[in-house]
């Protein structure tokens, strides 16, 4: 295999690229202390690249409540209102943010915890108002993904740990979809990265029987997926889930798995039987 | 000067070191919208590396309040508690630090929140109980602020905003003294850029006579700054603004000047007449 580092250093670009594992947790293990250790735990353990985009959690609701902020829902999605993005600004970007950064540094791992605007790492939009005015609610500009910064953080051996929270040019802060962002990043450094994306939940994968643990779906495509939407396997939550996960997929993400974070080491040492493996 | 370039080469290290501007900014700018807008755009246009730490402000007490936080305080200082470190991180390093950062941005200064957790840019220990325990409240760790992270991200173009925010090997969140805070920084810099370090805030610079804003004395040292305590110009808080700017310059920190929030161009631009300079 000389050859091969020949040519690698001829055409000045590795053959075989780095691995980087972007992990992605919500509000089941955030708001688990537990849960939460336990993961940062086997993350922290896992050798090379890593990257983990965080989601809030019941706190956001808690110091809504506590400062007497009502708690607007349409169609099950919050209404970030001007109270409601300094909230989740404190919540998500400052206490969760900054919580998971600590306690990563405590198990040896150089985190280093950050949000969308911090130099123009993820760039977004405000959400346009159609038949809904979500507020301040941001959409990512794709093409915009600072991949540069990234990379030189990730060279730098960081653990970036990203919060979901963007701006846009006008300088206001807003809202993302914390699965939406995780799917941005890994598309950014795809072309860069040999990327395994994984969306950790509370479950083993996707299940064909909501009952039984054990009925993983081992994978789907966007064809499967379509058809277990349609006979309601993939159902409410899970479906942002899955079409985040698909989205990444057919954009060029090496790999993408929906798993439970308990897997997380298993997942990356691409060990079989775990998770659900997206594919194109 | 050919000789000069020959000379940097051969010892790889430049006889000229670049500028570096550190500006600290507290409560009386942070909680003033116009006048924090106003410093915000006058450092975005100010030309070279630069970096911001920024203290806290009234938030952190309105939100304690809000959620029937009792704020303790002992001989002026703030007693952190479990309750209030959460605060703290959620305001100074989740709200204020992601405002400023967005307000920088949308200025076309690539701003980068940080506090000092982060990457372990400005690692801590808890600060030992004496006669009073001041709870979550950090003493920095001087040498092993991370100079190299700092000039990866200077070099990058970015200007990093840092939150008095920090935390220890345990991972514990720690409440840091901003103007410690950027005196520390400063510090660890110096060796590497030329840096002046301006302490920011509501007054012209130190005054001779507190109500006469054209007394400012240009310049103090050790030996003037002992005299001034004693007859009374430095009081209560200019106390400690004035021992960590003093500690900063017998550090090494090439110029260090404590003056107004709206003369940060001037004296970045080293014009004569704005602030106090400190010497050694």
């Amino acid at each position: 295999m000389v050859g091969h580092y020949g040519i690698e250093k001829y055409i000045g670009k590795p053959l075989r690229m780095e691995p980087l594992l972007i992990a992605k947790i919500g509000v089941n293990i955030i708001d688990n202390e537990q849960a939460l250790n336990s993961f940062l735990t086997d993350l922290a353990a896992i050798p090379g690249a890593k990257l983990l985009v965080h989601g809030g959690g019941k706190l956001a609701t808690e110091l809504s409540n506590q400062m007497g902020i009502p708690t607007q829902m349409v169609n099950g999605r919050r209404i970030t209102d001007e109270a409601t993005i300094r909230v989740v600004t404190m919540v998500y970007a400052g206490l969760i943010n900054k919580k998971i950064t600590a306690q990563l540094q405590a198990k040896q791992c150089n985190a280093i915890g950050l949000c969308g605007i911090d130099g123009q790492l993820i760039p977004a939009i405000k959400r346009p108002v159609k038949e809904v005015d979500f507020g301040w609610v941001g959409d990512i500009l794709y093409p915009q993904v600072n991949h540069t910064l990234f990379s030189h953080l990730l060279r730098d051996g960081l653990l970036p740990v990203i919060a979901p929270i963007s701006g846009d040019a006008e300088g206001n802060l807003l809202n993302i979809n914390a699965d939406t962002m995780a799917g941005a990043v890994a598309q950014a450094l795809c072309p860069y990265y040999n990327v395994t994306l994984v969306y950790c939940f509370e479950k083993n994968g996707l299940l064909a029987n909501v009952d039984d643990d054990n009925s993983v779906i081992p994978n789907i495509n966007t064809l499967s997926a379509e058809a277990l939407k349609q006979n309601g396997t993939i159902n409410k939550g899970m479906i942002p889930k899955i079409d985040n996960a698909l989205q990444a997929t057919n954009a060029g993400v090496q790999r993408v798995v929906i798993g439970h974070a308990r897997h997380i080491a298993n997942i990356a040492a691409q060990q079989n039987g775990y998770g659900t493996t997206l594919e194109q």
